[in-house]
């Protein structure tokens, strides 16, 4: 354990800083596992994460059955260890009333847990075994298969999920970021345990592996509480390795996929969404496009709800969001309508981005815009889930840590002339559409290029 | 504002207790308003309720237009006061970050705010209006007419929503409790801005109001400024008057609505819900059905989960769940899984249930039910909106509050027997199945009598 390497603030790869109220520390072990705390004063419980740096967009189609394996492998490692059975892990967790699960994303994948603070050391324990020593039983892997393909069957059956798939590929085309995160039916019925296995034993090594947990957290204790869990599992502690590189941050060109792709079905609403190539997670002017966000579709006080919904009447649900990535991004405005009324929704939609790229924002705007993102962020914060998150987040994809104070300064730096700047970049890009419901590509003919 | 009442433990008509770590207090105005508070130490926000106790049930077919109402009175109060336009009510909580919504339900309707400590007394005041000035715009009411429409037709699209709507008419029949809470397509068409008005008039009285707040709260300063907002808006705070009775809480008879009641759809998934009468909400059984909740149905390790997910890979998702009101309550079983499939996963829940009442539950369930419960409560309670839903649900519905140890108290003294009991209990009342998929009526014929 003296081995461990604890950063102090300058020699760091990452910009840590102490937050504010918080203690944030980061240590690597000489065979590359990261692991980063914040400990809140006062707190009561914690939320942990394992995370792994790949995701979706890390499988390759010229792998045979490789397609979905993150997903699948995601599945598997509940099912069962050399030592624990998947009802063992079940019963760890439901016994003590914690969360419990997984998240594959397009770029990594997180196991995580919020438990009473006595608990944690337990699921540093359980985790741990899980991500290194999962067996992959074959059974298992057949049952698991039934149950992804009816996870990816009700993601279809429901419309908005179905319309945003869509809108990715189209959006981004070929690139492996508009793939599906969970896989096909076809590519989970084509998945094959030896596909999992070699993903498994390829990307879940001690480099690969960042532990990020926040809440009531001593930080030493659960480098002590990591490092037996990996001894348990016959990691070495010592070999000497490099954490994994972060992924290249540049953004690459991209090839659209489609302008208009339409899922006609008998339902009472059209899904919609329209979205362009966006910014990627490193970019300067994320601040920017927080605040683009807010004033374009983030509240009941903004653009798109006051002309779409209270001006008119013609949505219950209507917002607009950004997903950055390391080389890619999409951005996106979503609406739900009558079928009759989607052509008129969609051009409402496209001609407040244009009104924002022409006409920029008032001062009003932007104060209230700040002020929600300042309070939606100190509010976020009172949750271990979201600091775990954003340590996670930190070390993965930005390389950097910003704690609350940071972020607000950099808030409020943000000008009116940024945002009709972003506004002004976005809406020149090639925009697409995608709906699911009871419209078909013909309703949206000559509105998108 | 010294003619409130401070109610000491003991002398309230409710048997409030100071809760471990929290200090819960209620105020009753002569004018019959109650006010409850739950201070947390250390809280840096703050969740604040305004609650009616009217919500769908209290409709009447028998008044034209009525059915409906109070969903379009809930959203009618976000859209202007005498004082307040829609968009200022939006700008003043976009502004400061919070999240503020509604809620209508059954039995009552919640309009509710998070925000941080120092914007609380705006929350107070604003939410405070609206409840008592609303305009009930003529133009606003066929706008938001329109909204209504389409966030049912939402609903109406999200499969398990529209299975979960037809169960409840399913289990109760022509029971009040048993209609769709936002109303209908056709009430909504119908709904007329006098009976809406009618409404809002006969039910959002000073002896209907009901405040409660948790977190960064000081009581005095809650009350004063609940006083001020009902001052503002030419409420008499002098007038005497005792709050609404509570409801009466005695279980009726249910008159079944239908054994089986599909929509067939052309989606991938059979949707499907097994319920039967459950409990009312002051069932002294309601801690017994917690435990078995989740025992049957509750976590990953749950008999349901296990049987139908882990062992068999039919589902992905799986669970039981108990929906209680004044005078009637539901318990069911939820699941989604392929259509092919939806008479063996029917088959295998019911089994589920006859198993619990035959064979009882083992020493391990109960004790893992126990824990799973205990730490769920504790973890639930670091957000004030809990607490100030708990305070609600106290006043509103129970009659009591019971803070975390004495919750605990009551949980640690459920028996297997009990659990055994209620679930022959449950297995003995008439069984309702609602599938909304790729099924009809004739998948399950046989299955329930």
């Amino acid at each position: 354990m003296n081995s461990a390497v604890d950063l102090p603030l300058g020699l760091a790869d990452l910009a840590f800083a102490a937050s504010g109220e918080a203690l944030v520390r980061r240590t690597i072990l000489p065979n590359g596992v990261r692991i980063l705390s914040e400990q809140v004063p006062g707190a009561r419980s914690a939320t942990l994460g394992y995370w792994v740096a790949v995701g979706s967009r890390d499988e390759t189609a010229e792998v045979a059955g490789s397609l979905g394996s993150t997903h699948f492998l995601e599945h598997l490692l509940f099912k069962g260890t050399r030592t624990r059975t998947a009802l063992d892990i079940a019963v760890s967790f439901d016994s003590v009333g914690g969360e419990h699960n997984a998240m594959t994303a397009k770029e990594y994948t997180c196991y995580y847990a919020k438990v009473q603070d006595r608990d944690l050391p337990m699921a540093v324990e359980v985790i741990g075994d899980m991500l290194t020593s999962s067996v992959l039983d074959p059974t298992e892997f057949e049952n698991e298969r039934g149950v992804i393909l009816e996870e990816l069957s009700m993601a279809e059956d429901d419309p908005a999920d179905a319309a945003n798939e869509r809108l990715f590929t189209a959006v981004l085309g070929d690139h492996p970021l508009g793939r599906p995160i969970g896989g096909k039916p076809e590519t989970i019925r084509a998945a094959t345990r030896d596909a999992v296995w070699s993903h498994y034993r390829a990307n879940y090594r001690p480099r690969d592996l960042v532990v990020t947990a926040a809440g009531a957290v001593d930080h030493d204790v659960l480098v002590a509480g990591v490092q037996r869990a990996l001894d348990a599992a016959g990691w070495d502690p010592d070999e000497q390795a490099a954490p994994v590189d972060r992924r290249p941050s540049a953004p690459v060109a991209i090839e659209r996929g489609a302008s208009v792709v339409t899922a006609t079905r008998p339902i009472e609403q059209a899904n919609l969404l329209i979205g362009c190539p966006g910014i990627v997670a490193t970019d300067e002017r994320r601040t920017t496009m927080s605040v683009l966000n807010s004033i374009l579709g983030g509240g009941m006080s903004s653009r798109l709800f006051q002309e779409v919904r209270e001006k008119r009447g013609l949505a219950y649900a209507v917002y607009s969001f950004s997903g950055s990535y390391s080389d890619a991004g999409v951005f996106g405005l979503f609406s739900a309508c009558a079928p009759a009324k989607a052509r008129q929704v969609a051009e409402l939609m496209l001609s407040e981005l244009h009104r924002l790229a022409d006409g920029g924002v008032t001062a009003d705007e932007l104060r209230r815009a700040v002020g929600q993102l300042s309070g939606g962020a100190a509010l976020a914060l009172e949750d271990s889930d979201t600091r775990m998150s954003r340590l996670g987040r930190a070390e993965i994809s930005l390389g950097e840590f910003s704690d609350l104070d940071e972020s607000l300064r950099r808030l409020h730096l943000v000008t009116a002339g940024d945002v009709q700047q972003l506004a002004r970049d976005l809406a020149d890009r090639p925009v697409s559409i995608s709906a699911v419901g009871g419209v078909d590509d013909d309703v949206f003919s000559g509105l998108v290029a």
